[in-house]
């Protein structure tokens, strides 16, 4: 069911100091910046890998404000990781499996996410502690 | 630098439960699991993905006792994700070339990791809160 990890989300506190370090220590490149206002977030994704399967990214989320999931994220726990993507071929058809074995979905529908994909989350508390994605990108769709 | 995301590792308390979880939310199998006594852990590798340039992993990890690493950070922030690896072809070049760009390392030396790896670690304090491991796999150094 899952194709990849599609992305590793990573909080911070300054987005454009943070795509400096990730270009800087790992020699990553920003291919892709957005503001989500529905999520409040200032993000941006860098290329760590690419193949036919799909690519995977570190994407950076700044919070447009303090009262934001990512931005209560910060104030609780600090800048580091926020939660994982992995890749699907079929969200409709992976949100349905994966609700069907009892996990819970903070989307029970897939929603806009970044560079065209259609995303949706699953609550930590269905999965270890880890909030979850799904992501089927705008390649997988084609 | 960077070849993939190698792995997201993920602390729980129960490593068997867990492992259940996954392969039953997200169908993953179980490729590796081990005792790492020096850091403390009882470990499960599922494979997400592979591919000529490398696989990728979910690794769950289950402290050996409350004082390691570990469970210190189950205590003090509960199961979730604990630190993202990510696969290199060199492992001496790419630690001597972050370390130069002034990264704090935890290992100036590559120490054995899952599966004949070579590992080390990046102090999460020079890499934006996110506890950073880089893997040239057992398969890497053929």
């Amino acid at each position: 069911m899952l194709t990849r990890i599609d992305h590793v989300g990573i909080a911070c506190n300054d987005l454009t100091a943070t795509i400096a370090l990730y270009e800087s220590a790992f020699g990553l490149s920003v291919v892709s910046t957005e503001v989500n206002d529905s999520q409040g977030v200032r993000e941006a994704m860098l290329q760590v890998s690419g193949s036919p399967a799909g690519s995977s990214y570190v994407q950076l989320l700044e919070p447009l404000g303090a009262d934001t999931p990512v931005g209560r994220f910060l104030a609780r726990r600090g800048e580091g990781l926020h939660h994982v993507g992995y890749g699907v071929a079929d969200i409709n058809a992976a949100l349905a499996a994966i609700g069907a074995t009892g996990v819970r979905l903070i989307d029970e529908r897939p929603r806009h996410g970044s560079m065209g994909a259609s995303i949706a989350f699953l609550h930590p508390a269905g999965v270890g502690g880890v909030l979850t994605e799904l992501v089927q990108s705008a390649a997988d769709a084609r």
